[in-house]
């Protein structure tokens, strides 16, 4: 198995590199912590905004020149902003690390980030917003999201109508200096590459970027409570948020087996008795969830009008029966599959660097798969149990959205 | 490069196996040529059902112990039904090659298929084909497909409302019992398996499986129209589907890459034009596809009513701008970009797996990486300007959904 070996640089830009002897591709990750989460007030979607922005031209190349440049070196690339971070990704035969290496410091600390690009820029981003209009699912975790937090984690990634519409090309270019920064930034490297040659790539790219970037708000939530949005679909979407452990906590991976109990695989209790049992639904599932410092449980369901009620009662009553415990064979079953993932993950140069920097992100070190398996290994039925009976999933934030109203807020 | 060995068993099944030795798991693919345009008459979603009902127990398990054996062995699994094939895909450690097998013969060959199930079955398709409503682009897509086709590829693979609500158990079974059959099916193994070992284990557990299933009828099209959906949707659907060559015909490679010019990076002209210079999308693509026997270009985007007309008219005019030609740059970047794509892909059991299907399935044969190479160096730019003169993308087939019509019929 591949390790990886971390360093954090001199401008303080954590570097991660796994090698991978073997591929002949190299995957990279970079996340900038600039996201909708600190988006300087009234200008909710700056994130947004930058991300495309500084495509428009960068170092020595304008907008085409740059997207051809990625283009010659046979990148696949994408680039995305969300709630907390701005993420860069790339795929590239390893022979091209320095030359891609160089694009990225272009783009990063030489955009041009012209004026009369921006347009089309806004455009694209309220674009993106309208679309939601059309995703229920995608709406109702906006809604749910907003409900949970009273602090900005609450805010859309796809940001506000009034303010993208408002936002100055001076304010963004100020926004840009401020918190596109090495500070806080992870930059993950997996493939056919040695630690020597990415660490010496990445310094003479990257070495003279500076600055220490946004940092993030305190977390503050609202008491869990309902809230129903009204739109005419033909399905009603159903989002429920249950407090959970973070990371850090000693019996996060009791949780974690527990989760998997519950929506893990085919014989997982949510997937039967919801949909295979009722055929209340097509999809339902429960999954870990969180932001830096605040871990949830996340549900969902969707469902005719006629079945959302069933259907939300006995989602959260599976949910709730997690506190009677969980059976020997279910927990065996959980591990099982738990480590037939994690074995078969680290197949993917892709899912490895996703992983290192979430690692990296949330813990401030990567776990090794051997780690892993050791702490999942040391979960027996008592503990697991224990944990559950002491930490019941219980008093949800709820969202629905459809043409009915379902639950009394 | 790891080659596959491709094998017709005797009873009709093609199997084949790629090893990787390096890789401790198992991709596994299932390709049954069981679809929505083989359902009998009047059994629109028969092939939906099946697929739903098939996990309701087998052999000497009922449905929860079938569910639980699949998870104790580790495997990741996945089973659906779309209009050509019902696809079966599992993920997990070699070691339990031979047990997984078995378990899958158990499926394919001795499902109960009890009465009592039937109706969640049913209930979890009906959810199904309802969701469709409140996904516009999917619902857009399905309504273009069906005025492309005269002949049952037409049909929507989530099946028809009355169909689904009055299928009887007994219909279900002998449909079962005709299509379920290994003669047209693919099985594909990559991983840590030799040849030798998987033809021994799927001899062993399906070498009794028999029948010759359905085939398919002769595609049959409409000529090239535009329709229009009203729906009280924040954006406009735009779905155009113009004639393309196939696999066995031999400008087939420059029609590909023609298609990459078009859509293939970030450097495409579809994505520079409609969306990074005129902002009018916040997703645009073109994307070969195709049924067996027939091949299209489809293309997507989605926008405001206001920038529907100018979207549609641009998207249009650059993809009958190709018969112009593309020039040398465009040409040499697309080639490395899918060059690189190739090797990457490589490293995926998962993605191989799904490339040997779609090869035997299409050509009868898998693709080498090396002949595919050959083949894509063999176009230069006289010929692929010469066969884009010759064969102008032209008169597509239109859909849009929104709002407001825009195209007149």
């Amino acid at each position: 198995m591949a390790l990886s070996q971390v360093e954090v640089l001199p401008n303080g830009l954590t570097l991660a590199v796994e090698e991978r002897p073997w591929t002949p591709g190299v995957a990279l990750q970079l996340l900038l912590p600039v996201g909708a989460v600190n988006d300087p007030e009234g200008m909710e979607g700056a994130a947004s905004l930058l991300e495309g922005w500084l495509w428009k031209g960068a170092g020595s190349r304008d907008a085409r020149a740059l997207a051809d440049a990625f283009d010659e070196l046979g990148v696949r690339r994408a680039s995305s902003s969300a709630l907390e971070h701005t993420t860069f990704t790339a795929q590239f035969l390893a022979e091209k690390l320095e030359a891609v290496l160089l694009l990225f410091a272009d783009l990063l600390l030489r955009p041009h980030l012209p004026t009369q690009a921006l347009e089309a820029v806004r455009q694209v981003a309220l674009q993106e917003l309208a679309s939601l209009e059309d995703q229920p699912p995608k709406k109702m975790f906006a809604a749910l999201r907003r409900a949970v937090f009273l602090s900005n984690h609450g805010r859309d990634p796809s940001g506000n109508k009034a303010h993208l519409e408002s936002i100055s090309a001076e304010a963004l270019r100020e926004d840009f200096a401020r918190r596109y920064a090495p500070r806080g930034a992870i930059l993950a490297l997996a493939g056919g590459i040695t630690f020597e040659r990415a660490k010496e790539a990445v310094l003479n790219a990257l070495g003279a970027w500076s600055g220490s970037g946004a940092g993030y708000p305190p977390i503050e939530l609202s008491p869990p409570h309902a809230i129903h949005l009204e739109q005419n679909t033909a399905q009603v979407q159903i989002g429920l948020i249950y407090p959970d452990v973070s990371f850090d906590h000693p019996e996060f991976y009791s949780a974690r087996l527990a989760a998997q109990v519950l929506s893990g695989g085919s014989s997982s209790r949510l997937f039967t008795e919801v949909r295979e049992k009722r055929g209340l639904v097509y999809s339902v599932y429960a999954v870990p969830n969180g932001v830096k410092g605040y871990s949830y449980l996340t549900a969902y369901a969707g469902t005719t009008p006629e079945r959302a009620e069933e259907t939300l009662r006995v989602m959260q009553a599976e949910i709730a029966r997690l506190s009677e415990g969980v059976r020997e064979e279910e927990l065996e079953r959980t591990k099982i599959g738990l480590r037939a993932s994690l074995v078969m993950q680290e197949e993917s140069s892709r899912l490895q660097v996703a992983s290192i920097t979430r690692d990296l992100y949330m813990m401030g070190r990567v776990r090794t798969l051997e780690e892993i398996e050791a702490q999942i290994a040391a979960v027996d039925l008592t503990r697991i149990n224990r944990y559950l009976a002491a930490n019941p999933y219980q008093n949800p934030w709820i969202a629905t959205l459809g043409p009915r109203k379902l639950v009394a807020a």
